[in-house]
């Protein structure tokens, strides 16, 4: 699933810093790196920091601008060092980044945009993005390089894909489904939680504490797969219909 | 929480690999960088890759031995390259290893211990943590740098103890703790649950199908807390009670 990701650099200044993110790449199992106007490339000191992936570095395909290295991309996600932006743009962090490559756009064309060492994206850069995503830093230290942004983001995406095969072939296992449900099931079935906790008496309608916070916070961590939606609306029906 | 926390570099050959290693850490929200027998520190190039992470080289203890480092601390993890070893020690993921420090060693001193370039940590010098720690990598291609494992590791501390920030104050907010409850605790949740869908007629002890395999998965990813725990077993225990 790591194949269909691209890695796209702009105009990087430092030629070392794309030997490190093709290094960083590899050890992570992504293949394709994009430079928009690299300063110097190829370059000895790229290829040193490169350390043995020098087939990334073989393979990159160079653009002159950023449409041409997007070409082809259903989802693109620019990376930002602020958290927050005057852009009212959404933004995710790299974890959520990775997850939801692998929940909604696997296999998909997907690329992922890293600026320049100095000034990050320009706004226009940032408006060809779909999303921006980012790595939470210290407040008071921001300042990533770059290609330790490319080693976290692609850690990511590789923990995520790995998550992914895991609960693919647990799911093959146990005969059920890996589809996570979304956000209505998701509604539905704090609804019929709640009626249900109140049918049997545990939830007071009249002072509910705060019973059903907790149990949102419990099943949104959760990340509730199709199957086990069905089995939680089993029993919960098969509690309502419950005759002792 | 991550004051408590240092990285211990091994015998680094490469100044670079240091000063990079202080920036990432710096990034993260991390301080305390110990250097044992660097070939060449202080120096110029440590100071160029700090790229203003200045304070944590000023600050940095350089020690003659590995032990010289480690005291003082009550856990500590050494970063391997391999996931097996013939060595039986425990191994665990640079991600758990983020969440176990938050969660059983918070306050206490803690070492992180990377090892050479060329060759990572002797036999005796593993023998010297409580655990080892893995970075998932490609296994056609499994050699981070130095600094880039600090980055993930790093990272991974980060995101651990902003989790952890995040749960306390919504803890706080509802009104309930924040503690993960304990292997036999889950155990009784699970049995609880079982006994309870056998009574509803929901689950049939002679046709189980993986319905409770099913649910072990959805509350193990849920990492339930003890107040969650106590609902859910306080909801169990009322549909057990309920007449209509």
């Amino acid at each position: 699933m790591l194949e269909s990701i691209r890695i796209v650099m702009i105009e990087t200044t430092h030629a070392g810093n794309i030997g490190a993110a093709a290094r960083a790449m590899k050890n992570m199992g992504l293949q394709r790196l994009y430079l928009v106007k690299p300063r110097s490339f190829p370059h000895e000191e790229a290829s040193a920091r490169a350390s043995g992936a020098d087939d990334i570095l073989q393979n990159a395909v160079v653009c002159q601008s950023l449409d041409e290295a997007l070409v082809g991309c259903r989802q693109v996600f620019g990376a930002s060092a602020r958290s927050e932006r005057s852009l009212p743009w959404p933004i995710i962090t790299a974890r959520d980044c990775g997850e939801q490559i692998m929940a909604r756009f696997a296999g998909q064309e997907v690329a992922l945009v890293f600026g320049r060492e100095s000034s990050g994206l320009t706004n226009e850069e940032l408006e060809r993005c779909h999303q921006l995503l980012h790595i939470p830093c210290d407040p008071g230290f921001s300042s990533l390089n770059v290609a330790a942004a490319i080693q976290v983001v692609s850690y990511e995406l590789r923990t995520a894909c790995l998550q992914q095969q895991q609960v693919g072939s647990e799911a093959v296992e146990s005969g059920g489904g890996d589809v996570l449900i979304s956000a209505e099931e998701l509604e539905r079935l704090y609804q019929h939680l709640e009626q249900t906790m109140v049918q049997v008496g545990f939830l007071d309608p009249d002072n509910p504490r705060h019973l059903m916070r907790r149990m949102r916070r419990l099943f949104q961590r959760a990340r509730v797969e199709q199957t086990e939606y069905n089995i939680l609306r089993g029993i919960l029906s098969a509690i309502q219909k419950y005759q002792p």
